[in-house]
């Protein structure tokens, strides 16, 4: 985080409280399901009072964000200039950070909490974004034979992500189980100078 | 819906209360949301009684997976041979079910009730299937120069509407808005022989 993020969050960080309630919002969700990982439960697993995660976390569903998301800052891919193993490998570490006991149970309910109800909201932009800048730089170390220029990063992202997070969600809940993986192929054609 | 398919369902269906019910059942989930739409609700709302919903639905998630889910089989998109246009408008027919405020308001939490906590189940599969076969279709009457024959139909679908729902769900919230659509472009390129 920058000095001028933290001046905006304005509020004091303790890392080891941090990482204990996020870790305890993770092991809940995983085993309580979304619904069940209440502040009040947080607070009780992390032996912290429920007012020190409220000066953290304006609400339960950042805190549950940033609980969900961290993974992809912390498992850096970084790229290596070989265009299909370097989205293999970013592909594992999404999959390895939605695909996770805590994000099945909290990813298509914050989904629903954006866009149902009388919660509605937006979802926290820095913790949705926070796999654009990794696969950004895979791009840019590309060999021009692999990557027409004149794509968006970000439409091949969304792409890319988007069939990493249906087939996750929708696809592997039994319609096609085992089913080869050519998401990573598919992407490539689509990269390729035409 | 196939004669064998009626026999394993086992009820007897009466269509005018069917449509009232899913009709209810829609504008229950775009007014109120998810939460409010439950049985009862849909009862009151449609004038008849909880038995006869019950009669017809094995519970709410059922309903409302049908509810939202019967505009693909009702939107048919007959092929023209026209790839890109074929395509466009299969996303188009796809994107007016799921954007709609009930589909918004019910998909990501009907996916919080397949991966969370004790209410845990599968997918209804023939809800979740039914644009699969008239995507198979448009790819069937594409001509061989704009379709590698080696590719699996499913997979090109994944990558689809996989970027479909995460634009209308995530990237449409905020974070991209406006961004001219290139998600059928992309597809386009895949799909091309090598």
């Amino acid at each position: 985080m920058s000095d001028a993020e933290k001046r905006l969050r304005g509020r004091p960080r303790d890392s080891d409280i941090d990482r204990r309630v996020l870790e305890v919002a993770r092991d809940l969700l995983a085993a309580e399901g979304f619904a069940a990982t209440t502040i009040q439960a947080i607070a009780r697993g992390a032996a912290v009072r429920s007012s020190a995660i409220y000066r953290r976390w304006p609400s339960r569903i950042e805190l549950i964000e940033e609980a969900i998301f961290p993974g992809l800052d912390d498992v850096a891919v970084e790229p290596t200039g070989d265009l299909r193993r370097d989205l293999e490998r970013f592909v594992a570490a999404y999959r390895s950070v939605v695909g996770t006991p805590a994000g099945l149970a909290a990813l298509p309910a914050l989904l629903s909490t954006y866009h149902s109800g009388a919660d509605r909201r937006e979802p926290a932009a820095r913790a949705w974004r926070s796999a654009r800048p990794q696969f950004r730089a895979i791009l840019e170390a590309a060999p021009a034979a692999d990557l027409d220029p004149k794509l968006d990063a970000d439409d091949l992202f969304d792409l890319l992500v988007g069939a990493v997070l249906f087939r996750v969600f929708i696809g592997s809940q039994g319609l096609r189980a085992g089913a080869p993986d050519r998401t990573v192929d598919l992407v490539l054609r689509a990269a390729r100078p035409a």
